[in-house]
């Protein structure tokens, strides 16, 4: 059943400090060209004052005047982001504030699937805009990734980076505006190949020691993931592919998560992504987990390479461990 | 637009250590009876060696049985929670596991909202059974509240339990059951009012000093809160009456959050719910967060103080601040 809605603007805020490849290289303690070698990171964006519902607020805005429209238009704000601010309350709401709407009574909440949150979000969210529960819903993806990464792990320290992006979800009215298709599978057999153990309920942040700081940052076991990915991403692709009646060239344009370069080629060569399909962001931004997605789908209408009527589809694969995808109609 | 939506099984699981209020008042030094006055919760359950995956799977068993159904029969599992297990992956892909289902596929993600997730998910989750998109749901809200109390904040450490509730919601055929009408609303001008503030990006785990503590725990304003309540529940609980054209006394039972003992007692005064109307489990669980309304909902069932067709309210507060309800035929 396709869905009647369309995304009305994007937004996005980068934080004010440039980390370049050769800073990464001296931070990280490696020969310098390591960290592009391995990454193809030339440059990402850290915090440095910033907080994510800050970030987050500012992409909110733009999407909102990329819209054309008020916040007072706005009737549900849902953060779909890995990283919170702060255990409670749920980030949507500090982002709330963050924006000066902290007396509008609009519903804020989170959706997390880790890297794979936007997706999700967008997914749900969609059914509720959709039937006219909400009428226009923000959905804010930002990331702090820089506070959990465990500088030991150079591979996948040298990857991530900060950021935020929003979209505004409303119905289309006589446009060809759609969502075609979404889908989402998760196997949690990959669980624990990419995790924080620490800082939730289980090893909670008031029993911290430093000697098993470790245990409170960033793990990945970045081949067992690329194994599972290229295990499980073909099939979950040509599940999309036949739902819809498509093949991988209808579609103008590919925008997946910007995991690593081991996983874009592992895209474009299994998968049979065209180079001009394959929206590519990741040498100035980096891995900004769940703001990747929409990050890239704000690039894309920023630089023209998708126009209203464009067949896009979202597609990625996050820690849980999960894959997910969106067959739209922009 | 009333959803084709039905709970078809409940389920509860409380962890083995049960804590009495005697236990408490030496617990927090105060003098024998203060715990039970003040809060009226005489026993709560503390985690001993359980997590919260395996609270949620094991209530999330139940409700299948309940519902006399499989796994094999689930396609999404959402975990509605505001204690998280760990930072990465959701809690939702963990309890995929401690079900032993992580070769399913079955997708799994976490809704947050804090005290109200049950809520905010059933809400979101249901326009996605209506439409098809999955056939049956498993919404599953565990809490460890114990892990994060401040026992220098006598007052609300005494009133924590943790716990593990679960349902299964499926496409109502040829019943009664429907949900009626869904209503949230955000003001994060009470953000302040609880929160934890630390163990998020704002102030990181690894950045845990044992003098700064208490920013790593529950902080609670509860005159605060109550104040906000008192002023935004009843124009809340009208919004919900109007826009079904109700009357409370329409309504077989009201599922509040078991927030406090203040709470429960501004519920019945205030908004004119009767005793006999009023579910109230606080003084054997205590505040199990999310997990609190969905475990109301299993002890409704189970005490047959609610049977198929009948109208049922869900209503709650929590940290956000929001406010929360849904209008249902059981």
């Amino acid at each position: 059943m396709a869905l009647n809605v369309k995304i009305a603007g994007t937004g996005i805020n980068l934080p004010g400090r440039v980390v370049t490849d050769t800073e990464m290289d001296a931070r990280l303690q490696v020969r310098p060209g390591w960290v592009n070698k391995k990454t193809n990171v030339h440059t990402r964006h850290f915090i440095h004052q910033e907080t994510a519902s800050q970030m987050g607020a500012r992409a909110a805005q733009k999407a909102l005047e990329a819209a054309g429209l008020t916040f007072g238009q706005i009737d549900c704000l849902v953060c779909a982001s890995a990283t919170m601010e702060q255990p409670i309350p749920c980030t949507a709401a500090l982002i709330q504030t963050a924006m000066g709407q902290e007396h509008s009574g609009v519903p804020a909440f989170d959706v997390n699937s880790t890297c794979l949150s936007f997706v999700t979000g967008l997914d749900v969210m969609s059914y509720m805009v959709h039937a006219g529960r909400y009428k226009r819903v923000l959905l804010v993806s930002t990331e702090v990734a820089s506070k959990g990464l465990n500088w030991q792990q150079k591979e996948s320290a040298a990857l991530f980076g900060d950021g935020a992006a929003a979209v505004v979800i409303e119905q289309s009215a006589g446009e060809p505006s759609r969502l075609l298709h979404a889908a989402m599978q998760t196997y949690s057999s990959g669980a624990r190949y990419s995790e924080i153990r620490g800082g939730g309920s289980a090893l909670h942040a008031s029993e911290y020691r430093e000697a098993a700081e470790a245990d409170y940052l960033f793990d990945m076991n970045g081949e067992a993931i690329f194994r599972m990915a290229s295990r499980l991403l073909p099939d979950f692709l040509r599940g999309i592919l036949e739902a819809t009646g498509s093949r991988i060239g209808d579609y103008r344009l590919v925008i997946p998560h910007q995991g690593s370069a081991m996983a874009m080629r592992l895209l474009s060569r299994r998968l049979g992504i065209s180079e001009e399909q394959l929206m590519y962001i990741t040498p100035d931004r980096g891995n900004t987990i769940a703001a990747s997605i929409p990050m890239g789908l704000h690039e894309a209408v920023r630089q023209g390479r998708i126009e209203r009527g464009d067949r896009v589809l979202l597609l990625g694969t996050s820690a849980g461990f999960s894959l997910g995808g969106i067959d739209f109609v922009y």
